[in-house]
């Protein structure tokens, strides 16, 4: 694995005046949270450039997002924490909070099967400097998109798949050791096309993001374009989501349409509803990659 | 039902210049079938302004539109399908058609129940002049928007739905009653909120069009804003279809979606979908009236 | 002027647990306004429903909305605006603020001239409860939209406009003692076709809201269809702005866009952007009457 | 250039099955001509699998494409334009045609800067053999975007751009030079920054391609995210035209538009007009390539 050329980048450089600490915190709401937190802010002379807030009406859950200059803060982002632990405490215990610099580049590993759009397109943006996310490994269970991967000086592990449970359940495996050696942020099924078994949907959670090729929740499981074409729709669709147990019914983080009509066959159905995969995972990982997604049951606050 | 003002209009005017003569076409496909049409409007002179072809490649039919400038045909609509038909016949006994004249104004009849923004769109349209079609009766299950009806010097039936199935079936009786003592082009499902029975859905086959509030298939049957909530989902949709005995299932004429976010509650996302309901009845609607809608299966063709 | 029945209303009615206190606040930005406004609600038992905030990069200043459950207050507005008045001054001199009541329902005046679907899709969306005002008048320029305003209950003026500067002024002043005679905290320029002298657009600043047919700054001025239509453009669109003295050039609030394609004449361009005026106009209003529009310069801060 | 792997493609297979003929035709409109062309094709036995029409009504002009199944008729590319010359002359001197088979593979040169957005994309799309076209070349004024062609196994060609009006017009014979060796069926300004003389626009009409990061006509010229900015627009687009001589001033083939707001700044506008820049320039084109676009005066007839 060569670079074809030194200007090949796989990591995005963000620029000092850019770099910020991202806060999100979630806990049962009550009167004064958000006095508290910009209150903890303020006294670091932190300059929020960014707020959400958010509270569910059902569960009466509070949800926040801050961003916050990192120039403004004289302090790292390992201290933050440690300074913010105690003021979470007062919260409760259900309380559950992250801090996060944007100079730490998130991590992520990319599975993809045959189909190379969502390969192509996500790594076109980190090359040109426009996404935030380094992408550590590609696992591809097919060899043939192994030269997009290398091309971009990107590591790519060819894992076949056999047909029968046992040898299907070793190739999980080799994907979860191969994935756990990059220890990282976000596990994106790109068009992967295999089913993740729940112990692994478990062991990542709130990590693995999926593209269903679909607006779900119609047309759940196999050949979508196929079931969109036979019930006639005028829109087609993909959802970006977190991958759970249960298939395709995990949390949706973003989904769009693109408008179809009756001279759409199934494999132009295929072409159009590319643009709306490349774009919606592009979207819902930038989301992610961004800490602007809380999830809550199997919905997601997301501030965007 | 005094009008409130000489202005108001429920009927549009075409201009002269404007009036056409519509043909829809369908048959199995073969080489030859668009020469032989066009050779049939060439010979008398007809002035193409619009045409549309379509042949689906699994049932290998053939579909067919075409409008024609009427001033350019020295002849009635009676007359021309009188010509037509042995033309037609040439195809085999499965060929179906029909020539419509734009002069004679579609007849609609709506149905609705407490929710009055479909209502309101749709004869306001037409009191502006801008929707091809005359609303002769509105029957409601409720009295409450009598007085939309009547603003608009419509006449008002209201019909009560008891909740028992003899009562109810009664109710429909009196339903159908009305509507077939106007023999419309069109009957509206307007928000209607009530499950029309399999035999009127095949009596009017073709003419009853439902908006349903949702991106079907997603979220058939009661309140699919809630289910959407539920859900999660980032988008919600409305869907124009005609109605048969499968429940939300008919062969859909025109989608249309909206954003949405955490932040909609189901009543945010039913106030927000009135505006999807609204457009999308009205573009479905507007379709069939224009005769641009040819069914096959569960599925149309729309020449727009 | 009697009504037509007794179930049309023109004024909303809210329900106690939806009744919220409104704060709109802009100053020069710094560190802990945020802390700041939120201890001054949290002392009170304020209930944050909803909170916006954004600091401008280019003139650094902050602006922040904030919706508070009326029930979770134990006092007035008038009460409340007092007790907010002296920590607004220690945000110095240019800070602004308002504090509003969701229960005093915003009256607007509608001035309209010919075409009507504006005004008939506002004030459907009053009469079916779904929408934050109260129209308490429309003006016209013509007579013929009369008997909209009429069945909804709402006085209707009629103001001919001759075509001579001098006559034209007295019309406007006319209609501006029609307008100031109501108050209102909406001026809705529904399709008034007469442009606004700008001693008008001074007194009402803020308050005037127009909808152009067209996507701002593409072709301002008249026949905005037609000059699309010559453009060759693949988009129409539609803009709610705030009206200044620079004709068309005012803070825009809301645009939106429609497909059209060569077969679409400047009449079918009209026709189809009838409907996006409609949804930008009343997804614009909406966010004035609401209080989420906050100006600066000629941008607009939406807190959606 | 050593391809990186074997799979990498820069040019579509084509199925046989879906081989198709396509015949573009305009002329003054009369009567009959859609009769007299689907003779032709069906004398032949050609197999229309798709087929558009248009007149416009201002210059009387009749517009036509059609599809043929190149397997249903029994001859070459070459033969059919011989045997339909002799009817296009019928139609007079102003007629035009085009006759093409979908087997003979597109041609294009692209022609970049130093934003590599759209070259990763196209560049994508012909890699996952979704796309109609070979990229023959590819030019760029700086010498980093060159990996990523040569990673397509595509020449590039550095051809540095003096400020100096001289070095510029050298400059830009280079080009020429370049392009003209390959004869393209496309020449595409993929984000190339650089205004295109007129002799070149000339010389090269009807098969220059540029996007403009703008929904023109609004924002022609620079910078026109900062523009967009200023104006505070609440929605950014991007247009893909033919060039001509009057910069930014040409037909228009395609449009499309992405929501901001006001939190989004000049370079976070950069950054999400991208996706708009590459899918409307990957549609334009494609319609381009598939000969589905005819010029009249400053306007496109779009057949898609």
């Amino acid at each position: 694995m060569t670079p074809s050329s030194p200007e090949v980048r796989n990591r995005p450089s963000t620029a000092p005046e850019e770099r910020q600490f991202v806060l999100t915190f979630g806990c049962p709401d009550s009167t004064g949270i958000v006095a508290k937190l910009s209150s903890f802010l303020a006294e670091r002379g932190g300059w929020i450039t960014e707020a959400g807030y958010f509270t569910d009406p059902d569960s009466n859950w509070f949800f926040t997002r801050q961003a916050i200059r990192a120039e403004s803060i004289d302090t790292t982002i390992e201290q933050l924490r440690e300074e913010f632990a105690p003021l979470a405490e007062e919260f409760g215990p259900r309380a559950k909070w992250s801090f996060t610099d944007t100079a730490q580049v998130k991590k992520a590993v990319l599975l993809v099967s045959k189909e190379g759009h969502c390969l192509h397109d996500l790594l076109g943006r980190v090359a040109e400097n426009d996404y935030p996310m380094e992408v550590v490994a590609v696992v591809g269970n097919h060899e043939n998109l192994r030269y997009i991967a290398e091309n971009h000086n990107v590591p790519f592990f060819h894992v076949p798949f056999p047909k029968d449970a046992v040898g299907k359940r070793k190739a999980f495996d080799q994907v979860a050791e191969i994935v756990n050696g990059y220890d990282p942020d976000a596990i994106v099924l790109a068009r992967f096309m295999q089913i993740l078994p729940p112990d692994l949907c478990e062991m990542w959670a709130g990590r693995v993001l999926n593209i269903h090729h679909s607006f779900l929740p119609s047309f759940m499981g196999a050949r979508p374009y196929h079931q969109a074409y036979s019930r006639g729709v005028k829109l087609i669709g993909a959802t970006c989501h977190y991958a759970t147990g249960d298939l395709d019914d995990g949390p949706i983080i973003e989904q769009d349409v693109i408008r179809v009509t009756h001279k759409d066959t199934p494999s132009e159905m295929q072409r159009l509803g590319r643009d709306a995969e490349k774009q919606v995972l592009a979207r819902g990982l930038r989301f992610h990659l961004e800490d602007r997604v809380l999830v809550y049951g199997n919905r997601t606050v997301v501030f965007d």
